[in-house]
């Protein structure tokens, strides 16, 4: 039986409480600034607002501001908060974390910094103080994992990531149950990147949505699945030379983190959401104010997050432009407001 | 303007006149024996009953005992028929396809015999005449297209895939419209392998469906899009080994003969219709007779085809049975009426 720490109390940070609280583990969940209501639901009533499930009994959910105390006797820190948390999380982290106690990542992103590409565990690393930085041991989950379906203990299959093998091993020991399946990787940096993209791909795969809403069902009844399963392959295409460009392994993007977590993004959900209504010639900033003013848009952030590195890379000659049709497409949609317009005839080139 | 056959006047080579017909080609549709309905209805009405569009006026239907008039003057002949038609065409083209004119597989399947596994071109070509089989061309579509979607104009990407540049350029210029988008793939075996084994895996991926319904949406209305997900990078993951037993390449998999076709055929279809049966608990023979008799399943037929000589392949050590436990899983579903029970614990496994 362990003690650990989820910091950040949304759907999947959450949801993730499930197969520890089963496993017997005691669960200190504390939930960031953000997530006040969240804590005090739980707090009162074992359940959580937008996971709709009653919280296992052995959490016991914390404000931030109590993080310190949470964080007594804690094996394992699991940060689940959204991709624009990490420098949030990393401050709060620093003056807690013991450096033997190691940081399981649900967050993902990648971050754009000096004509680079960053994983979010190494960019939390960077800012942790420097007898942390050396020392913490970081690794991440990666794979197909809608938060209310392993909250309701669905089968649900993922990879741990990370360098060191013996962490990964008792990782999966503290995790694995009956429905949820998990298997070791050490392709840290591949895995990163696929779960980081996915997002932004499957904000493209839902474009087909609003495109056949606009063009109306065809007299046959036919949809555009067609139109999505090619942009879906062509992420794929562009993921697999992204994460050979990071260092990772062409086998995390055919396996669970690659194929498998873009297939289960793009059956619904915020990206899915804000693509319909980009494919519906609704401009990105319109759609995000007047549609989605409250939701975290993962691909879009990522887009916000990553577009003008990518920009410097390509002007720079570190990224190849022809590789990254989509990429650069979804980036000009989303950061400059640009008319969905999808380059056909440039996708699937030098493959 | 070419003047082409299509053999077999079901929706994917019905709808594949569309865009020959879009290039000015003129376009004679032969139906099999088991299309007179179809045929006539063309004829008369100029609709196709089942992919209910208007069929282009390019489009000149024939019955199967006119093949030898519909074939005059014929540049290019394009294999409509399913998976179980292969020998039927065989025999037909045999009395009247001349060496010069190449074949064009929309047909997607494997076939079993004596311990190794073939693409339906390698089939075809063993059962023509001496004299045409060392000099036919022979060359093969994949990739994600619903027949109906083709015929009605979405975007749709393919490839088309053969061991001769030279020929795969000329047919990508006959084929190519502003929404029919076709690139060129050398790696014939591999595209074969991936477009027929997606129909065994989006079967698999149907499971998911019955099951879901079977034991209900949870409290939270979650669906079990997770496990759907995690069999589809199963899948994903067996194709990869079988395109790399057979010969082909791994770039195949990833792109749009695989991941793309695999993607779309899970969206629906018979495949997906038969996988919800056998999901909610329903014997595959039991299915088939009960709710689905009319209908060809490709997935299934594909189980039948190549179940016992894959068992084989196991038994003899040709094929590595840890390799392929949701192939296995899925054979015997269909060839033994096998329960559903999905062997979670020994997927992924030495990847």
């Amino acid at each position: 039986m362990a003690q650990v720490v989820i910091l950040g109390a949304g759907v999947m940070g959450t949801a993730f409480s499930t197969p520890l609280a089963d496993n017997g583990h005691q669960v200190n969940l504390v939930g960031t600034h953000l997530d006040s209501d969240i804590i005090e639901e739980i707090h009162e009533a074992r359940t959580h607002p937008r996971l709709r499930v009653r919280v296992p009994d052995q959490v016991q959910p914390y404000p931030y501001d109590r993080l310190a105390e949470a964080m007594q006797g804690a094996e394992l820190v699991i940060l689940g908060v959204n991709s624009l948390g990490v420098d949030w999380a990393a401050q709060r982290l620093s003056a807690v974390l013991p450096p033997d106690v190691p940081v399981l990542f649900l967050t993902k992103g990648l971050a754009g910094a000096e004509q680079s590409l960053h994983i979010l565990p190494h960019v939390l690393r960077e800012q942790l103080p420097e007898a942390l930085r050396n020392r913490v041991q970081l690794a991440a989950i990666g794979g197909p994992s809608i938060a209310g379906e392993l909250a309701t203990r669905r089968h649900t299959c993922v990879v741990v990531s990370g360098s060191d093998k013996p962490l990964l091993d008792k990782l999966v020991g503290l995790l694995r149950t009956p429905y949820y399946h998990v298997w070791t990787n050490t392709d840290l940096l591949g895995v990163e990147t696929c779960v980081a993209l996915k997002n932004i791909y499957a904000l493209a795969v839902g474009l087909a949505i609003g495109l056949l809403e606009k063009e109306g069902i065809a007299v046959n009844g036919a949809a555009m699945h067609n139109t999505a399963a090619a942009i879906f392959a062509q992420g794929l295409v562009e993921t697999a030379y992204l994460v050979e460009q990071m260092g990772g392994r062409q086998q995390s993007v055919l396996t669970l983190p690659g194929a498998g977590d873009l297939y289960v993004t793009c059956q619904g959900g915020r990206n899915s959401r804000m693509g319909r209504l980009l494919g519906l010639g609704v401009p990105y900033s319109a759609a995000k104010r007047t549609h989605m003013p409250d939701d975290t848009i993962e691909g879009a952030e990522l887009a916000l997050a990553i577009g003008p590195t990518v920009a410097d890379m390509i002007g720079a000659g570190k990224l190849a432009a022809p590789r990254l049709p989509l990429l650069q497409t979804m980036i000009k949609i989303v950061c400059a407001d640009a008319p969905v317009d999808i380059p056909w005839d440039a996708f699937f080139v030098g493959i």
